[in-house]
């Protein structure tokens, strides 16, 4: 592997190791499990599962892979905060929605080359990003895998 | 900046994105707030704070970059869980090492090139690393950035 390979390998191998340990435990957790918050009065596990859904979802409209697949989870886990929802999504929706997108976006990771990690992403202009080229792709990966471990840390709480 | 170069770049912006944040809330915070556990029964505050002060020290001997500046952090904030240390580091003193650590790590990043951070860490064997290329210190960037990530999500919780 050339030198910028072995960097976007390593960030990838950062972003599927978050993955692999956010999939032990909500795959593992009961129903009951699920509706534990992480700490008294704080989010539920079903909603920062939902809520890390989306935010997976929407990497890949912010990285310019094509169209999210469950925009509906916005409304339900991240505009709206826990238990305030006019609708649920149930346990099993949310694990298919969030085995579907990682499989996606590890499907669309699989075939990028380091320059692809290089274009900006779809929250920023052509102008700014001239002046920001640091606010490109692996930006967004990065960012949203330290979105996912901060969850994590608080994730780890629920029903302790 | 070549590609190599951007993409080392963004991933020391995530690093330093980070600790931005670790900065705001810590720095803020008074010696009382520090004593608040994170949430009934956890961590206070000021554990999280050492431990992260003394996992950043150890990045220093990890990445290969010299000798670690407070090797004393880790039986009070890392091998004994939060107030069961025989003695204890106060509140300014972990301030002062935060300080003193993350500024060393950082004038030492600013002169690293993009193969730099290709370089085994420490605690990966020749014959291990040849086979596992992505043991290197960008791996330990972006873990520890994670780890700090992690118990931010967390500290958050303090005293609310």
């Amino acid at each position: 592997m050339t030198n910028d390979e072995l960097l976007v390998a390593t960030a990838v191998n950062f972003w599927n190791s978050a993955l692999s340990r956010a999939d032990k435990l909500f795959l593992n957790a009961s129903e009951k499990e699920l509706e534990h918050p992480v700490a008294p009065g704080k989010n539920r596990l079903i909603y920062l599962w939902g809520h890390l859904t989306a935010v997976n979802d929407s990497m890949i409209s912010l990285m310019g892979l094509g169209q999210r697949l469950h925009p509906e989870f916005d409304e339900v886990f991240v505009t709206a905060p826990d238990r305030t929802a006019v609708k649920e999504i149930p346990a099993d929706e949310v694990r298919k929605a969030w085995t579907e997108i990682n499989a996606k976006l590890n499907a669309e990771f699989a075939n990028m080359k380091p320059a692809d990690w290089l274009h900006k992403h779809t929250a920023v202009s052509d102008a700014d990003f001239a002046k920001e080229p640091l606010r490109n792709r692996l930006a967004i990966l990065l960012s949203r895998t330290g979105h996912l471990g901060y969850h994590m840390g608080q994730a780890i709480f629920a029903g302790k």
